[in-house]
């Protein structure tokens, strides 16, 4: 049985610039899809993962212009709206993928909520930009009746609330998603989970409470990955393989590495915050966990890197 | 082992009048998990399901107000969001619940898809009011430019849109729930599913695409009973009992009935379907098709109930 657990970006389902259409996310999520039926028709199970920042980022902004009318939700709960409006969408896409290539799985979208530690330094100073752009007279409202912090971002001119970026620990649903997916002794589905890096919740007193805060959806696939005893861990994204020297005028591809290799240059700062640094990272989390690889390629090169001929293939 | 699958109402999460903050609804769901809590405590597992009405209303106009600068989701998006919302408020809610009593279980909720007929009488006239009121010259543009249809409601004075209520015919997550609740070699988990009637698609060539409808979340509350092969089926709302006689001086609350009796007082106009008719109609397909027992009751009533000492009871 072969298994592994994909993500793919927000930025995949909606690419930059492109006008957030039910129409042009259905188009780009059957692209990717098509790519991700084949990787299951040749035999492989999976939970698929996924970004969900343009999406948020509209339901924060609709909560705002509605806000008159209907009081508006807290962070966690817009991310969970997003995991139900995401995860419907590539259910009709993957399914309808599945269908072409002659494959019958229900694809099932599990609401996953992420454990953070009410301790973890990334509360003291929320750095992470969530939802649309504010005045300056907006700021200081929001900022007296909802305690929100925020940025200025000096290339658009405006203001963003910033809100707090905690690692992620745990997935409460990881037990029913690895059921799921390994099948036991019932089919193995294709889970949708951790979307958008998961809902944020606190644990206290065998309960969960929820916190307005982001994870970073690459660290969660990671814990996802960890906590359902994944071996193989794939990250997709828009090139097609991690770069040495990427801004430089021969940045090289990283065909194979091995994880010491992989974290002396990022070390060296070969991988910005910005780009491919969460990827790194959350290879480095997932390896030294007992995963045993990890490839970060493009949707397009998914084939190619699951027989080695693409992509970077990182082992521990 | 015993199991059920449990209804819950989209005004048991929100009161009609209240403002739907997220702590009214968390609120008003606490009250109500810490009944369902009870029953799970007691030894029984459960798939819960609930009403989504006045949320999925506050999702379609916060899309309608954002509409210049966002482009609005359709209704079976919408439906899907706010499974995610209301799944998520369920989780904390109920889990909260179950750790006052002292039970450990992870509340799961799974995205859930219901299947209609194309060719459901229902699609030939819309019936169902959705969504916020309209002037007169928002419904002509919206009739031209989306095919929308409305209905004038004469005591508000507004248009309101309306769309088509098809029976539900299938669950396409069903044996996810099944497995999940079930729980076989592993631990029944608590399973949220179906919110709002779930999300409506049709069948098509292995696959399934999405339709602007309502199904009604009793019938969809139903068919999940059915298909997961449950034998007990409780139907949560704001009443002890169903009743004869209703709107007369001298309502009589009915106890215990066999479903043949309930049908004749259906057939007779006993339950209009504005209130009790979805769920006679409900608790006859679930009957007819070899589930053993229905209660209808409200929440407060739920524990005298299961032991047949409140609530309306109906039987094969």
């Amino acid at each position: 049985m072969k298994t592994a657990v994909v993500a793919i970006g927000g930025n995949a389902i909606l690419h930059a610039g492109e006008e957030a259409t039910l129409e042009n996310q259905m188009r780009n999520l059957r692209e990717t899809c098509a790519h991700l039926a084949r990787m299951i028709r040749s035999g492989y199970d999976m939970v698929l993962t996924h970004g969900n920042g343009p999406q948020v980022g509209d339901i924060l902004l609709q909560n705002e212009l509605a806000r008159d009318s209907i009081p508006s939700m807290p962070l966690d709960v817009c991310v969970a709206e997003s995991q139900g409006q995401l995860g419907y969408m590539i259910q009709l896409a993957l399914t309808e993928a599945l269908a072409k290539v002659g494959v019958r799985k229900v694809v099932t979208c599990v609401l996953t909520r992420v454990v953070v530690d009410p301790d973890d330094p990334g509360f003291e100073k929320p750095t992470k930009p969530v939802g649309p752009y504010y005045t300056e007279e907006e700021v200081e409202e929001a900022k007296k009746a909802r305690g929100w912090e925020f940025i200025l971002d000096l290339k658009r001119g405006g203001y963003r609330r910033v809100v707090s970026s905690p690692r992620p620990i745990g997935i409460v649903e990881c037990g029913v998603i690895r059921r799921l997916v390994f099948g036991g002794m019932e089919q193995a589905e294709v889970v949708v989970a951790a979307g958008g890096g998961g809902i944020p919740v606190i644990a206290k007193d065998g309960y969960f409470v929820g916190v307005e805060a982001v994870v970073d959806k690459d660290l969660a696939a990671a814990v996802l990955a960890i906590s359902v005893k994944e071996k193989l861990f794939i990250m997709l994204t828009d090139v097609d393989n991690v770069f040495m020297d990427y801004s430089s005028k021969k940045p090289r591809p990283i065909r194979e590495i091995r994880l010491p290799e992989l974290q002396r240059l990022h070390e060296q700062g070969q991988f910005p915050a910005g780009s491919m640094g969460p990827k790194v990272e959350a290879a480095s989390m997932f390896l030294k966990s007992g995963g045993e690889k990890v490839i970060i390629t493009s949707p397009g090169k998914l084939d190619a890197a699951l027989l080695g001929e693409a992509g970077t293939q990182v082992l521990p």
